[in-house]
């Protein structure tokens, strides 16, 4: 499926030439601690599953992951409660933005997908009632599967997003209102606020998506994280919602289970094959990092990697 | 990804337990026609690039593939058409029914993309206004892409459903009173409802679908149909938009991209490996075949076949 | 309630001082016959229930009374059926556009009222079901309640109506779909497009309603067309319904009970009072006559006749 | 409009009757202080603008009049701010539910009505922002319109609400997301559910609504608390939205103005005639008082008191 490949020449020419061109859209404005960072920040890295790595400009410096830990989140929750977590959420994509209200009511307080914020507060939900210590167990669980011990949140951003966060107080409540959450939406939510505030370099967060590229990923005590089945479930689920109302273009465009984040950064994999991420802050329309989507179509057609 | 694989065996005994089991759902009762039919029919065949054929069950009676034929129309269309039909139709997934005009609506006219109902209209439409004979025309491009003379559609059942196509009917007036349609609404629902009326085995379907799985696919007439890309994004558009509001479920539990029709077809595919047909009449809730459904979720996991 | 007044010499300040302001607003456009009128005609006309008659400009001059219509079948259905017609049309506003179709997908073919398009609709298909002829029985009805022979329909604009009526097409067979039609959806469009061009004079309009406003009300045969409570609950349903989403700003405003038409007709009437009747072709944005509201908020305001 | 009546003896016999009749419905389970109250308690108040009283049942107790309360809160806002109120909230009836988010995402956050919940948090907003001491100003202006030192808010009750008001908490959470809102949301909603929590007996009540009803009400002190125009609005307002997704059909069958509370009261009136409260706590399913619909549709028919 896939050219014998010179990923290191196609990254650095594909970098190049949108470097060159206008970098459009907008740094997401309503968190005001992500409004100040410098908007032509643009990184890249590869990892591949045999362990070797290609990356590009600002690859390693650090930037809020912000959604795409909602896929970690969902990672945790899976491996210890299985396939239970699916009678608290569903998997399908959802033709509505991100926190839309309108579809929780239609469903009755079940999120359509664990990537949409509400569908991240019920799994945050999960995890806050069964870690015994759910902020330092979930970066436990991240520095396992990163096999890196520097990953932490940043406190500044998550305070920043609490002191605004009126809508996700909003869809948390809802969902509370539905009787689809355990635990008191405030301490859910200022543990969903805390994940999201994960920073990463991009060579960081390819490494720690390995887990869901290579069948074979053991950690560094040489325990599986979660069963064939079930990363593949989480690379379809990926795929279908993965990018908010954009999700059918990425997977169109770009053919790869990948997730974005409002901080700018993307992450895609091919499996079996590599983990890319991908850094730029400007968000096009749909709130998906505008050089990011260029960037990753543009190399999907050069290495002719698409999953389909 | 995939193991050396007997899929013969995989079949049969896959086969024989579902045949064992309680066979759930309803045959599709609103098309008098298509209520006719044994609810008890069971095939599947599966056609891989390398030209082998394995088969159970009914794999040679000829059913109605219904909406799986959206697919053939939109590969008419975006060769003749190229990009340009992606003004008039989305290619993003939906979280509504099939045949839903709230989200018409609020898409002032626009279809979520070419597999729901408005969407194909839009398609018919386009092909209706740049086709000579549209019916013939697009029967000669199956059967072009099939190898097959003897495929044809059913006036018995076209028929049976222009009688009862209310909901289609003011589906598609309410798209041309958007402006998104340049032909009379009688005429395009007349092509739609013809075109929909397919009739194939589940051979002929597994073997006429192979243009979008095998890269070096080529006609009879050593003519390729769409172009890679072309190809690989038209799986991208079944696998996040082929099951209607059920479509990230089957990319959840299958991991392949296909296409359901409510005559109990499903056809799903495995880039650079096979296309699979699966017929069973009784649909589960969202409208897709029970027992294909089934069939197919053990069929990935036992094969580890999946795309991810 | 309402101070001895002078109706006429209220009815010509307000006339001027609006003939004087800026005639905002668009002529409907998509009837292309009605999209010809002289968008600066204004005519006023009041009828009380004492048989005094008041007026200003072109009272005298036909116009397409469009929706206002709806008021009549009604009118017609309740006297024939009685509250069986409660059964297929609801009685509550909606927050929705004249021809919405999400409203009808939620609640299931049952239309919110009998004053928006669907709801006339599923009233035209009980007329044409239980009149003999079901136009002419329809006309003989209004001729009756007008005491006049001389109302009649225009074919041209019926004809006009029917050339681009895609969305009503659409609305009528969405409501056939959920099986709350009994005719075919063409014949009831029919007959629905014909009720809709039925043309009066502002004088006309006025006499024929007071039929709603006069609880002695009795036809030249001496007959009472609906009961006290029958006419109550129409003039009911006007104020809560009969102005699209714009019924609360009318009710508010204006605070009687009406009903408006795409014509830029608007019916108002006074119980125990009288009925007015004002046009002025040109819409705001919600579809009702810029002038007539105007006019009438004016004409409350002033003569303190507001009902509330 | 209205025959010479005998009210009381009206009032008697409709009151057996109901009293004899099945007491259908269910009490608000939701606030578990209302939950609490005897589903058999049953008063009516009527209170002429001439100063005559009339009675029945349990018209001395006192009750949560709950939503009814926000007549009051609009009124005060209406009075102090004038006009300005209608630019953050709209006086459009709504076709869904007295809680729905959708509308407010529709509408970007601009309430349809003051009579709905968003719709009173943003009244509430308004008055938190201009009142010295929100909660004492308000008492004291309901204290002022009743004549009456002794109406007083609950305590325990609003507490109760405070305690499960999820919905409520994200409605205006939703709002604040929106800009609509000036304070804190939780300090506005803490006087929100303060007001909801305002007692009265059914005579209070009947009583503190005159003002409304009754075009020279002047307070102990001569002074008009709005002037008639603005009477006449909220009159309109209630007419249109005063009972959820039900005010059509309250509208139809009883034909005054008024509003509901889930406290089981309901409050009508007959402009330059009366006010009537009833109070009876099991709720029909569109949550208003199944005995307080029935009385109050009976008591219009058999003193054709209607205002239509």
């Amino acid at each position: 499926m896939d050219k014998a490949t010179n990923y290191q020449e196609i990254i650095d020419e594909i970098f190049s030439s949108i470097k060159a061109e206008e970098n459009n859209g907008q740094v997401a404005q309503y968190i005001p601690e992500l409004a100040k960072i410098d908007p032509n920040k643009f990184g890249i890295y590869l990892q591949t599953i045999n362990n070797e790595g290609f990356s590009a400009g600002d690859w390693n410096a650090k930037f809020s992951i912000q959604s795409i830990s909602k896929v970690l989140g969902l990672s945790l929750a899976y491996k210890i409660l299985g396939d239970k977590i699916w009678e608290r959420v569903g998997v399908e994509p959802t033709g509505n933005p991100f926190n839309s209200l309108i579809q929780l009511e239609t469903d009755q307080g079940i999120p359509r997908n664990p990537l949409i914020n509400g569908g991240a507060m019920v799994i945050c939900d999960m995890l806050f009632s069964h870690l015994n210590n759910p902020l330092p167990d979930f970066l436990d669980f991240v520095k396992q599967i990163g096999k890196n011990d520097k990953i932490n949140y940043s406190e500044a951003i998550a305070k920043s997003e609490k002191s605004v966060g009126y809508r996700n107080i909003a869809l948390c409540n809802f969902i509370k209102s539905f009787g689809n959450l355990e635990n008191n939406p405030e301490e859910v939510l200022n543990f969903y606020f805390n994940m999201c505030s994960l920073e990463m370099t991009c060579q960081e967060l390819a490494q720690t998506f390995l887990f869901l590229a290579d069948d074979n990923f053991r950690t560094n005590e040489d325990k599986r994280i979660l069963s064939m089945s079930q990363a593949k479930r989480i690379n379809a689920i990926m795929q279908t919602c993965g990018f908010y109302d954009e999700s059918g273009e990425f997977s169109f465009k770009v053919g790869l289970p990948g997730k974005s984040g409002v901080g700018g950064g993307i992450l895609a994999l091919h499996p079996d094959k590599y983990c890319i991420a991908v850094w730029s802050p400007k968000l096009n329309q749909k709130g998906n990092s505008y050089r990011g989507m260029k960037f990753l179509e543009r190399f999907t057609t050069k290495t002719e990697s698409s999953i389909f």
